[in-house]
C-alpha cells in the first residue's frame, strides 16, 4: 500500500473529445507508450470549463494570430503522426454525453472505454459526424460492442453527471487545463509538441539529456 | 533577385527581452543553428502588444492553472538546455528602450546587436538587474563595447521609436504572437518545445519523419 509506485505505472492522457489536438494526442501517446512498454490511462476533461471558464480564455480558433498558427501546427503534427488532418465542418459540438459514457465504461473496464473513446474521436474527426446527441453516443457504443441497456439507462442519471463533474474537478485540482495533457511518472506535459519530452522523462527521469546541441 | 532563397537563409528568432522563455530560446536556437550550419537573425517584438493587447490575454504567470504549469516547464527547459533557471525578483520590467537600442545596433550590424541582446538577457535573468531605464541599457552597451554617443542620442528620437513600432507591426503582420518564435525556411514555430520540429524541418523539409513510433 505504501510501496513506491511501480515504474510500469500508466501514462495518464487527459483529453476532450471536441479537441483535434487531443485526437492526435490519443494516437501519439498510444504509439509512444507502446514503444516505452507502458500503458495509457484515459481521463476526460471539459475544456469549456478548464480553458474558457477557469482560465478565462477565448476559444483558441477565435484568438487573433494564434488561431491561424494552430491551424498550421495541427497540419504539421498530423503529417508527423501520419494521420489525416482531423477535420469536421460541424458547429456546436459538445462532448458531455460522450464523456459521461466514457466514464461509465471506464468504471467497468479501461480497455473497453478506450475502444469506445477511439471510435468517438474517429466519428467526429475521420467521418465528420456529430458526437453530441445521446443517439450519436449510443450508435458508437453499439458499433464497438460496448452497448448495454444499463449504459443507456445510467447515461442520463445524476450518477453519470456526478462522475463527470468529479472527473473535471479532479483534473483541475491536478492543474490540468488544455488538452492533450500527459502525466508520466509525476511530471505533467501539455501538448503534442511535448511528446519528445515525455519520452525523455520516462526513459531517463532526467531532463538534462539531449539538449539542442546534443 | 528572383532566385530561390538559398538554403543557408538564417533562422529568424523573435523575442522580447522580458520573457524568460525567450531568454532560453536565445540559447537553444543558437546551439541548434550552429549544429545545423545556419545563422540566426534576431527580431524583437513586444508581447505587451501582441499577447496582451491584440490577443486579449492575461499575463501568463497570472493565468490560473497555466501559470504554475509554465513555472515548472521553465525549470525543465532550463535543465534540458543546461542553463540556470532564469529568475529575477523585479516588477514592472519594460523592454522598450532596450529593444530600440537593439534595433539601432542591428541596423548597423547584426552580430553587434546580438552581442548586446545576449548581455541584456544576462543582465535581467542571470544578474537579476533591471533593463528598463536608459541608464541600464547604456550600461550594457558600454559593457559589451557597442556604446556610441550617436546611439545614446538616437535612442530617444522619433526615428528609434518608429523603428520599434515598425518591427512590432511587421511581426504581427507575419502572424507572430508569443516568444520565442522561430521561423525557418518558411515555417513558423512557437516555443522552445518546438525546437525538435525546427531541427526536423531544416534537415528534411518534411514533417513525416520520426513520429513517436519512430
Amino acid at each position: 500500500m505504501c510501496e513506491d509506485e511501480p515504474m510500469t505505472a500508466p501514462i495518464v492522457f487527459y483529453f476532450d473529445f471536441i479537441s483535434p489536438f487531443a485526437r492526435l494526442g490519443a494516437i501519439g501517446i498510444e504509439r509512444l507508450a507502446s514503444k516505452l512498454g507502458r500503458s495509457v490511462e484515459w481521463r476526460p476533461v471539459l475544456i469549456g470549463i478548464t480553458v474558457l471558464q477557469i482560465m478565462g480564455m477565448k476559444p483558441l480558433p477565435l484568438t487573433p494570430l494564434k488561431g491561424p498558427y494552430l491551424k498550421r501546427d495541427l497540419e504539421r503534427l498530423s503529417e508527423w503522426l501520419g494521420v489525416p488532418v482531423p477535420r469536421h465542418g460541424l458547429t456546436g459540438v459538445n462532448s458531455v454525453i460522450a464523456s459521461r459514457a466514457f466514464l461509465l465504461l471506464k468504471r467497468e473496464d479501461e480497455a473497453c472505454a478506450q475502444r469506445f473513446g477511439r471510435a468517438i474521436f474517429d466519428r467526429l474527426f475521420a467521418q465528420g459526424l456529430d458526437i453530441t446527441r445521446l443517439e450519436d453516443v449510443l450508435a458508437v457504443a453499439r458499433e464497438v460492442g460496448v452497448y448495454s441497456a444499463s449504459l443507456e439507462e445510467t447515461l442520463g442519471s445524476p450518477e453519470a453527471k456526478d462522475l463527470l463533474r468529479r472527473a473535471v474537478d479532479d483534473a483541475v485540482a491536478a492543474g490540468i487545463f488544455g488538452v492533450p495533457t500527459f502525466v508520466a511518472d509525476g511530471e505533467t506535459f501539455w501538448g503534442n509538441d511535448h511528446l519528445w519530452m515525455v519520452e525523455q522523462w520516462v526513459r531517463h527521469h532526467d531532463f538534462r539529456v539531449g539538449g539542442p546541441e546534443g
